[in-house]
């Protein structure tokens, strides 16, 4: 498959979560091994103080892990998270979110990704949550 | 404060999480140190496959574990998720989920907790989910 | 396999494990599924202020989810933990640590377990630690 | 106190630790917010492959990121991992493992790191864990 073939793929994948959509979340093209989602700041995705909730963090962090991991997959695969990890930081108080994952082991089926989430606003881009996320690649959804 | 008090301060808590309400997420009345969170099913929650995305699970799994923390807090202090994980056992296909926290130990700023999630159907209650979130107690928005 | 050979089993993949031995933690009898393993104090393995080190700790809590998983894994299949999270509740101060696993879910090659570790002393035994962990069975060394 | 004297903290509190002596872990002087352990490879280290225990590599990078906060804490504080989270991406074959820990965020009482670790052999070095720990700061044993 060519890069491009390839982001069409993770495009579409992407599109097809209405839960994305939901959140207002918007994929970036990326290499192979790599994603980034970014997340607009929005009323709807607040907590108790006005900010982004933890779980709208969570959400694309793993996210963004799963189509990294994705990219580097066989065609009929498709990640699955079996199980991740988040750390938070600092409150995310800022215009949007971006979650940048890398995958720091693929192997034959467990894909080990590190995701990154910066919160950005107009004066800095500050890192507000670090996971580490674990993606299998399943053959079909009667596997998952 | 008598428990019925303390209820209606964790359910004025949940009701400021616009978040919360975007999702369409209720909470239960419960024993403090415990906490019920349900989700019911809506297509806007959906992954590729058109079931619970795991983003939702996560942040159920998260805020119970929260609102669990905050039943045994002293008056003026906020539970804030210094971090979670969250295993997924199996996809989420059902009718609702309802995830229940239990704080495994209560001690002076940090409080430890398990949320387990269930996928309800008709005809059964699977575990899909479990989670093990660390809470801090803080006094004001700028400790946090 | 009767019982007692999945047991022999066991023993022998535990008495295989330098490390066990180095800590002086003992594997015990338990039903498939689960896994139980006792680490006697010793002043070996303590941390700044005389009492177990986290890491003995976590060690067992690992070690008793893959040997948990191993109960219920097909011949020629080894267990292999793909990454694991512990929470430390209380400080460990006792005679004898015992680590409790369970397995919550097994896949067709993905096991989720939980282990929760005791602190026991001459009058009362404490919940001093919780993990979640994924173990993974493989076919072979080559394979991990 | 200058960096001299810090890493002689440092280093008193890691000799403190039996447990370390025990593994034959070595402690190497770091910019503060850093640490780096190192482990030499023995039998008695070893899984039923001859490896490094899983169990030996969680201790080194738990204990590293509890030295890095230690190196930004206050006279009269000592480091307690609240939690930790490790991935294994890659069996340990090889002479020793260094870890390298990192402060990703320093708060008032919370420390966030993450805690790479590394298997080196006479031909390569493979980062064979990946880890993210909660440190708090605790000012006395009894607040533990």
């Amino acid at each position: 498959m060519t890069l491009n073939a390839k982001f069409l793929k993770i495009k579409k994948g992407f599109s097809n979560q209405n839960f994305m959509a939901t959140l207002g979340a918007k994929i970036k093209e990326s290499d192979p091994g790599k994603c980034t989602i970014i997340l607009p700041f929005h009323s709807k995705l607040t907590q108790q103080h006005g900010l982004f909730h933890g779980g709208t963090i969570a959400a694309i962090a793993d996210n963004a892990a799963g189509f990294a991991a994705y990219s580097l997959m066989m065609e009929n695969y498709q990640p699955l998270t079996i199980e991740f990890k988040i750390n938070f930081l600092s409150t995310a108080n800022g215009e949007k979110l971006i979650t940048e994952a890398d995958i720091l082991k693929a192997g034959k089926s467990i894909f080990h990704a590190r995701s990154d989430v910066f919160c950005v606003s107009q004066t800095r881009k500050t890192l507000v949550a670090s996971a580490l996320v674990t993606v299998k690649a399943t053959k079909a959804i009667s596997e998952i």
